[in-house]
């Protein structure tokens, strides 16, 4: 078969299977978690029952399929953040300030989620990423003499990771904005 | 029948209540919450089944009524904490202080056990109580100047106990203290 074909097809998978995430995704919001069946999933992203099979086995895989992209994205977000323009400091705080808005994105229906999963690898690997990322960019503040450095970093992620996801309960932008200066505040008394 | 033999009753109707309690929590803990039986917490608390059944109709319940007075031990605390002496900021670390260190006893096992339960009105109930109390404390110790009033009283609240929830992770004493005194100085800056 010519490339291209096998392009058309792999892109076809892809989207068919993204279809199949973001119905999922949906359903459980509307109706919890517990209640989402695989002939709704097959409903809702307009394919038959016996396509969606050759895609997923069961509801709780494709939730944990669409978790993990979420993750991927969200990691790559904040990647993207630590790697910006500025000294440890100001780097770290676009990091905390990315974070603080996934977490009041995610923030309840997340908990939701990851207890309904459980934790599995990805999860687990995911959060000791971020811990890992927020952790560094501490000791690089703190060796630059813009951070405390009388808390070790790991604890300081630790604070940061926990006060800000009261993010989750903020009803404004600006309400987020006061957390995340709140939060920062303590990393340089 | 004369007064002593009710209270006798009533002592020994206690009692058994405590031992059913304390029985399921630690069967909960040991093989987890999904797990526990009627007919474990009746062999661990020493008595029959049909006598269990007198007091809880099953292990949802038992846990619930548990929880629920283990949630009025700490708020009593928290309380005891509030109304102690000196300044509303000197009250408010002691608060704060009693939270943390309730956060690192209980904080894995809660999360399990309150996703496990659903929020119920007790546990609403008592999450208010707790907030308004610390909310009350921000208040006057903002109105004496002592700590900051550029944030909303409700929404450092939140800060606080988001931030010490990080104690559940502390391998430490040393660490705990470390983070109360973190969470603490972003509300003086």
């Amino acid at each position: 078969m010519p490339k291209l074909w096998n392009e058309t097809i792999d892109a076809h998978r892809r989207e068919v299977r993204d279809a199949i995430l973001d119905a999922t995704a949906a359903l459980a919001f509307e109706q919890g978690l517990r209640g989402v069946t695989m002939s709704q999933v097959a409903e809702r992203a307009g394919i038959g029952r016996a396509t969606l099979y050759k895609y997923f086995s069961d509801v709780e895989t494709i939730l944990r399929t669409w978790h993990a992209r979420r993750i991927d994205a969200h990691l790559g977000e904040l990647v993207r953040a630590r790697d910006g323009e500025g000294s440890p400091g100001r780097r770290l705080d676009a990091v905390l300030t990315a974070y603080a808005h996934i977490a009041q994105q995610t923030g309840g229906h997340d908990r939701e989620l990851v207890t309904f999963l459980h934790p599995d690898e990805h999860i687990v690997n995911a959060q000791n990423q971020l811990r890992a990322l927020i952790r560094d960019l501490i000791e690089e503040g703190a060796a630059a003499g813009e951070l405390r450095a009388d808390v070790p970093p790991q604890e300081l992620a630790a604070y940061c990771l926990h006060a800000l996801s009261a993010a989750s309960e903020s009803t404004s932008e600006a309400a987020v904005d006061r957390l995340i200066a709140l939060t920062a505040s303590a990393l340089r008394a």
